[in-house]
C-alpha cells in the first residue's frame, strides 16, 4: 500500500503544505530512519524531536513549526495516525473456517462466519455471536456466552458461565472465570468458599496476555464496557470495573471492590478489598489505594493519599539531613 | 434445589428465628437483591448491612439482632454459609472419560475414574492417582507423580518430576516446575546453573491461575500441606513455603526462602532469598519483607518492619510540614 | 553416573585435599544430606554452614579452610560447579520427532533434527531453525522466524511476525508479541492504535515463565542477546533491553524504554516508559526507576533515587520520633 501525501490528505479530507508527491509507505515513530515513513507531533517537545528525524512527513496542528518538513494538518493528530495506519497497514483478515480439530460440547450454538483454529475446545450449552475469532489452543467452558466480532488469541482460557459482549479482545494466556480466593478458615484449616457466581465482560473490551480474572463468589465479577486492561492484571471476585478504564500492566484488584467509569490505574499499582470507587480517579504506578474516594483525583502512595500531599511529603524525606543537622546543632549549643 | 428455612435448620441441626415457610433457594453475599436468598452476619457492622438488604435470611450468632429478618443460629455462621452453599449449588459433577485425544507417554500408571479432557498429554512414567481431573490442554511432563482427586482446570502446565498430593487444585495458566532462575556470571555472560531439583505440592493445596512455581536448582520446592495460592504468585527455586498458608495474589518469593507454616501475604507483597521465616507471620500488601523473623507478628514497608514502627513512621512522614515550618521559624528568629 | 574424589578433579584438571577414593554422585547445596553429594563455597561465611554440613566435598579456594573436609581447589568455584552438575546430572535428551498431530500452515520451511510435541501449532511462512524444541500445547503465529537450539517449554504462545534467535528458551505460559498496550482516547473512548511492529529475541536469550512481551506499535521490541528474563516479566511495547541483562521475577517496563547492557531489575521492580537508561544500572527490587540515567549505579525506592540518598532518607524515617520529641520539648519550654 502506497500513497502520495496529497493522495493521503485527500482521502482524509485534510490540507497539507509540504511536498504533495512524496510517497507515503508506512506509519512510524519519530524515530523511524525512513523517508517514506509517516509520524505524527503531538506538541512542541515533539517537534524538536521531529525535526531531527529521517521521516519527513508528520501530522500534528497548523500552529507546529516544522521547517523542512511536510506537514499534515488535523486536529486530533493522534486519532489521525490511527486512521492513517489502519488504511496502511490493514489488519489481517480472517477466513471463515472451522478447523477439524476443534472440540464443542452438547446443545452449542455457533454463530456465522467464524474462525477457529486448532485444538479449540468448548464446553457445553457455550454460545458463540457471528464473526467470532479463537485462535489455535484456546479453551472455553460449559454455559458461557461470546458475543459478535470477538477474537480470542491462542491459548486463552475461559472457565464456565462467562458472558463476553461484543468486539471483545483478550490475549493470549488470559484466563476469565477461575476460581475466586475464599476460604473460611476454621481451627487453622481453610475451606474453599464454592464460587458459585460468573464472570461478565461488556462491549469493546480489551483484555492483555495473561490477564486473570476470577468468577465471582456470589455474584459477578464485571469488566464493564471500553475497558482495557494491559498485560498480567490481577482481578478478584466480585470486582467490578466501570466503563472506558486504563488498567496498565500488572495491576492488582482485591476482591468486591467497585470503581466509577475512566479509572486509571499506573503500573504495578493495587487497590485492596471492598472498596467503592467516583469516577475518573487515577492511581499512580506502584500505588495502593486502600480507602474509599469519590470522583476525580490522582491518589499516589503506600497507602495512597492525594497526590501533592504524597509529592510533597516524598520531597521533605529526602530533605531530613537539614532536619537532623539543625536538632544536633541545637542539642550541642545546649550542652 | 430449593429448602424452607424451617429444612435447611433441621438439616443442619441448627434453631432459626423467624419466617420457617419463607423459601430459600440460592446463597448470595449481604448486597444479594432476592428475597429467596440466605447470607451470612459475621459482626455488628454487617448487621447494618443485613437490614437494609432485600435478602430476609441470615445466618449468624444469636447475639445479632435483625429486626424483621429471619435468622439461622451457628456458631460459625462462615462456616455453615459454605456448607449451606455446596448444599444449595452442588459443585459441578464430572463423568469418568478419557478423551480419545489425550496423548500419554511410556510406562505411565493411570489410577481409576479418571476425567481428561482433549488435547490433554502427560509424558513418560507420569503416574496420576483415581478420581482426577485434568481438563482440556493441560500438558503434564515425564516422571510426574499426582495423587487422588485433584482438578486441574483448562491449559495448566506441570514440568518434569513434579510431585503433587492429593485433593490438589490447580487454575489455568499455571506453571509448576519451570526451570529455576540460576546463573552464574562469568566474565560478563550468564551461564544457566542446571536446575535438576523439582516441586512439591502437599495434599490439600490450591494454586491460583497464572502462578509460577519453580523447580528446585538441587533439592526441592516445596508448598505445604493446605495452603492456598491467589493468582499469578511466582515462587523461586528452592522455596518452601509451610503448611496452612495464605499467599495473595500477585506476590513473589525470591529463591531458597523457608517459611513457617500460617504464613499470610498480603497483595503484591515479596519476600526476598535465603530467609528463614518463623510460624505464623504476616506480611502487609505491597511490603518487602527481607530480613528473617521469628514467629508471628505482621511486617509492612520496603523493607518491612514491625507494622507498628511502620505505622507510626509514616504518620510522621505526613506531618513533617510542622517540622519545616518549626525549623524555618528558628531559624529566622536567630537571624 | 557416579566418580570419585580423585576421578572428578582429573576430569577438570583440579587438585584437591582429601579423601581421593570417597564417591560422588550429585551436586546439592550446603544443606544437603548425603555425604556423596558434592557442593561448593565462594566465601568464609559458607564455610561455617559447609563444616555443619552432611556434605563431605567441596569446590572452593584453596584460602577456604574446611577441616574435616575434602576440597577440589577450582578458580571459579560456581562456574565449576555447573560443570560439575552437567556431567553428573546430564541434561535429558529429546529424539528428533514430530508429533502427528502437529499442525503447520501454508509455505513453513522446518530445519533438520526438530523435536515437536503433540498439539504444537505454526502458522503460515515461519520458518524453524535445526535442532529446536517445541513441546506440547505451544501455538507458534505466521510469518515467524526462530533459530537453532531453541527450547520452547509448553504451551508456549509466540503470535505472528516474532523473531527469535539461536539457543533461546522459552518457558512455559510465556506470550511473545502480544498486542501492545496503546489506545488513543477521544470523547471518552479509548481507541486501538494498530500495534504493526514486532518483538525480536537475539541470541541465548531465556525467558521465564509467564513472561509478556509486547509487539512494538511501530518497530520493534527487543530482548538482546545473552539476556534472561525470570519468570511473569512484562515487556511493554517498543521495549529495548541490553545485552546480558538480568531481570528477576515480576519486572515490568513500560512502553519505549530502552536499556544499556548488564542491566539488573531486582523483584517486582519497574521502570517508566520512554527513558533511555546507560549500561550496568542496577534498580533494587520493589523500586521504579522513573527517569533517564547514565552508565553503572544503584537505583532504589518510589520513585528510585541513588541507593545510598534513599537509604540514608529511609533511615531518618524511621528516626522521626526523635524529632518530634525535640520539637515539642522546644515547644514546652517556651510556653
Amino acid at each position: 500500500m502506497e500513497f502520495t501525501v496529497a493522495e493521503l490528505s485527500e482521502h482524509f479530507g485534510l490540507s497539507y503544505e509540504g511536498e504533495g508527491t512524496h510517497k507515503i509507505t508506512h506509519t512510524c515513530g519519530l524515530e523511524g530512519t525512513d523517508p517514506h515513513g509517516i509520524s505524527y507531533v503531538e506538541n512542541p517537545q515533539w517537534a524538536k524531536k521531529a525535526l531531527h528525524s529521517a521521516v519527513q512527513t508528520f501530522v500534528c496542528h497548523e500552529r507546529i513549526e516544522l521547517p523542512g518538513k511536510t506537514r499534515i494538518f488535523a486536529p486530533y493528530p493522534d486519532m489521525t495516525i490511527v486512521e492513517i495506519t489502519q488504511l496502511l497497514h490493514p489488519q489481517k483478515t480472517y477466513e471463515p473456517n472451522i478447523d477439524p480439530s476443534f472440540r464443542q460440547g452438547q446443545d452449542c450454538d455457533l454463530g456465522e462466519g467464524l474462525t477457529i483454529g486448532p485444538h479449540v475446545v468448548i464446553g457445553d450449552r457455550t454460545r458463540i455471536g457471528s464473526r467470532s475469532i479463537l485462535l489455535a489452543g484456546t479453551v472455553i467452558g460449559d454455559d458461557c456466552v461470546i458475543g459478535d466480532d470477538c477474537f480470542f488469541h491462542p491459548n486463552v482460557t475461559v472457565r464456565d458461565d462467562t458472558q463476553i459482549g461484543h468486539r471483545v479482545v483478550v490475549n493470549s494466556g488470559a484466563v476469565l472465570g477461575a476460581e475466586g480466593y475464599g476460604f473460611v478458615t476454621h481451627q487453622g484449616k481453610h475451606h474453599k468458599i464454592p464460587q458459585i457466581g460468573y464472570v461478565v465482560i461488556e462491549d469493546d473490551v480489551e483484555i492483555g496476555a495473561c490477564n486473570t480474572i476470577d468468577r465471582g463468589r456470589f455474584g459477578i465479577t464485571r469488566i464493564a464496557r471500553g475497558t482495557k486492561t494491559d498485560n498480567l492484571v490481577h482481578v478478584g471476585h466480585n470486582v467490578e470495573i466501570g466503563e472506558d478504564s486504563l488498567i496498565v500492566g500488572m495491576v492488582g484488584f482485591a476482591g468486591s471492590t467497585k470503581t466509577g467509569h475512566h479509572l486509571v490505574m499506573g503500573g504495578q499499582s493495587m487497590m485492596s478489598g471492598h472498596l467503592n470507587i467516583g469516577n475518573g480517579v487515577t492511581v499512580s504506578a506502584k500505588s495502593l489505594l486502600a480507602k474509599n474516594v469519590g470522583d476525580g483525583g490522582r491518589y499516589s502512595g503506600i497507602p495512597a493519599r492525594p497526590h501533592r500531599e504524597w509529592l510533597k511529603a516524598h520531597g521533605w524525606l529526602y530533605r531530613l539531613q537539614e532536619v537532623f543537622d539543625f536538632m544536633k546543632k541545637k542539642k550541642q549549643r545546649k550542652e
